[in-house]
């Protein structure tokens, strides 16, 4: 996919090269002339990808790269230091830095290409999850692709070259001691699954294997998918390091391996996992909270409001009967006020069991607010309707809570109004729920631990 | 990326063909050998792009089709049709049946990687956003790939040839009233996010403006990056449609344009995008709910036990006071008992608005449940908290709040308890709040309507 690209050089000639270039591919590209412009950049434009030279007066590429890392605001922008250096050392300390590749210059255009795409591919999918970064920040994890977490990572070598493979295990034990290896790509998925794998080194030059058609498994499978994958590739072979990065290989290494820049790499790639892990968790767990009450696990009333019109319109099409409830735990405010809130919350919570313990799958029990809950039935008449709710009276009235007081129990009841839909017509889920409130208080002002039918007419009769 | 993908065919001899292709190309193929196997497979296997067949015997692939779309578990997936077919009218009736694309045999290879490719990145994309199905059901959303909100859609067509432009015009007028159209690709971005454009049309044969350009820029910009892109290509112009896909068009039509399938393409288009856009806010949305209360708008209290730990850290690093207060309207429950929850409803927004006006932006105010309010007051002593604490009870018992009841206000008082960080060491939230708590149980118990302060010693010291 196109994107846009950050080009930062101090010599000119250099970025309008490596601006015709990408220009040439349609991508879009913006410039700096040193490090400063560029970290002002990257934040006033956003780019998608960084490609970043390394040799710069004033503010290098290292000094540029710590600093686009330690800002929230562009932290999660892959980098590529493109430098005239070859020495590992230098490629470790770029990586050390926060770099996510190199590229040497002379730049080779197959190399540069399949890079910025697979590292555009990978900010698109980051940049859903993080919704321009607002998640992070309400669910206070700002920090998640810092240094902190990455020591527990889970990290398999598949090679048939069992030199290289031992001098790659021995280096990632230093680091975690979940490290598993296979010599043959046999059934990859499930032991890829059963380890809990967050990355995966392949080597692309098994002589019985083609490494490639392992990575392609690994990303063909929605289990796995989300693994990092790095390649151990022959420095020559540029035609398996491009179909690598196109296939879905998040980065590679060229054999012999220096185990220095291995851990570098590793490191690197468990960082984005876990950021990317937690974006994902975030973003299922903040799914099912928005629609669940936290205390009791119960629905809330959003959920409600969202589905009791879809509940309704069934029932209407279907000609069945639905009945609505209103719960409220009597005198519940005397619990907070003389016990404190936690005994008040153990009551809320046993409360919800119960009444969940009564009900049928089918039916929607919500956490209308503190003390009060609310039952729909669909398919249930007033008359079963009012049997249950008599059961629900019972159960509460007869049975002591259990709670940390000084005799370890409490002795509550409930009043609940219950009504029926208005299948004729015009009944509303507001309607409906006013109605069945209208009961409730009517339990209410009636003695309290009852339960009060209001037939479904509305407006109600004058008494 | 790699991906899986279902290739259907009756003929065993085209299966192959199309799944060594794919093969090589380091895709996972899996296949089927009729409509009602495809279906079958479909659902077990989840694969990312569908390859169908149309002519087959008992079941054909426009059948096949409508019930892939028609199941839940299977509607998101992107299908091609793979036809001897190249009637205009087999074109329409398969993208009303809800194919993506049109592949003729003899199948061009390009074209085939170009379109699956394009298709397994809006997959991949579609995944990760819908949960593998789960968001949709908690909120209620399973049919938004449904034909129902599609008319009230934003289009602009961007070409230079007016004879063309006037003909896509005419017939897209017949479907929705807003259309838009620049004959000169110029401040593209602005005028696409001024007019809130759903599906834009750019012609790749524009005499002075080179289209893909303008794609690649649509691309390029957060803002206009999820807006469909159809791109009008000549016939012959292969390598515009495989280029066009590799930097994100999502799909093509040739000019000159048969209206008919034009329709059928930019309603394919926009299904995908209301799709994902619903997506995209539900995600946002639930972000947002997660950590905020629905009728006050406040943080809840899932929001304060995730942040209130780092807010104590952080005032013990810097030596600063902090300050909480637990808040409880007086008697609150005689107002649902009285008047009804609508009217108790009010009294809490109400309430929260006040507690709100009178907080600085640093602190944080929270309803912690019921008729009961957290507020946390990073770098406030014990003696400025206690007046602010009584400003609070002061605007309450002072104003009473306007409601709907016959009278129409409702005097209410509350009682607030107070207390102060220990940053001697060995405080925790629960430990804080539980003094905060006791402190308004005092306040309670000593006749409502004030204010009690507790020194942070904890065990309190016996009375």
């Amino acid at each position: 996919m196109s994107a846009r690209l950050l080009v930062v050089d101090d010599i000119p000639a250099n970025v309008k090269l490596l601006e015709a270039k990408l220009t040439q591919e349609y991508y879009e590209v913006i410039t700096a002339n040193s490090g400063k412009e560029a970290i002002e950049r990257a934040k006033e434009e956003s780019p998608d990808v960084i490609l970043l030279d390394v040799m710069m007066p004033d503010m290098n590429g290292f000094e540029t790269c710590r600093a686009l890392r330690e800002d929230h605001a562009t932290a999660h922008i892959p980098i590529i230091m493109v430098t005239a250096l070859s020495e590992k050392k230098d490629r470790i300390q770029g990586l050390e830095a926060g770099a996510d590749d190199f590229l040497t210059k002379p730049v080779n255009d197959m190399a540069l290409f399949a890079r910025v795409k697979s590292l555009v591919r990978l900010k698109v999918m980051v940049d859903e999850l993080r919704l321009r970064g607002q998640t992070g920040i309400e669910f206070g994890m700002d920090n998640a692709l810092d240094k902190s977490k990455i020591v527990e990572a889970r990290i398999m070598v598949i090679d048939d070259d069992v030199v290289e493979s031992r001098k790659m295990l021995e280096k990632l034990a230093n680091f975690t001691q979940n490290i598993f290896s296979i010599s043959e790509p046999i059934d990859v998925i499930d032991k890829l699954i059963a380890n809990n794998i967050d990355v995966v080194l392949v080597s692309t030059q098994m002589s019985d294997f083609d490494g490639l058609r392992v990575c392609s498994q690994i990303r063909g499978n929605e289990a796995t998918r989300s693994i990092s994958i790095i390649g151990v590739v022959d420095e020559m072979d540029t035609k398996s390091i491009i179909k690598g990065l196109e296939i879905g290989v998040n980065d590679y290494i060229t054999s012999p391996v220096d185990v220095n820049e291995l851990l570098a790499r590793v490191k690197t790639q468990i960082k984005r996992k876990r950021y990317q892990d937690a974006l994902r968790t975030n973003f299922r767990t903040s799914v099912s909270l928005a629609v669940t009450d936290g205390l009791t696990g119960l629905y809330n009333r959003r959920y409600m409001d969202t589905h009791l019109e879809n509940l309704m319109n069934e029932c209407v099409e279907k000609d069945r009967s639905m009945c609505a409830m209103m719960i409220d735990i009597d005198h519940f405010k005397m619990v907070n006020d003389t016990h404190g809130h936690d005994v008040g919350d153990e009551v809320i919570k046993q409360f919800a069991e119960r009444i969940g313990h009564n009900m049928r799958p089918a039916d929607m029990v919500v956490r209308y607010g503190g003390e009060e809950f609310t039952v729909i039935l669909p398919g249930t008449n007033l008359e079963s309707g009012a049997l249950v709710a008599e059961r629900i009276r019972q159960r509460i009235a007869n049975l002591p809570f259990k709670v940390n007081t000084p005799d370890g129990k409490l002795e509550k009841t409930c009043s609940i109004g219950i009504t029926t839909l208005n299948r004729a017509g015009g009944d509303t889920p507001a309607l409906l729920i006013k109605r069945a409130d209208e009961a409730l208080l009517e339990a209410k002002r009636t003695g309290r631990n009852k339960v009060v039918a209001l037939p479904n007419l509305y407006p109600k009769p004058q008494k």
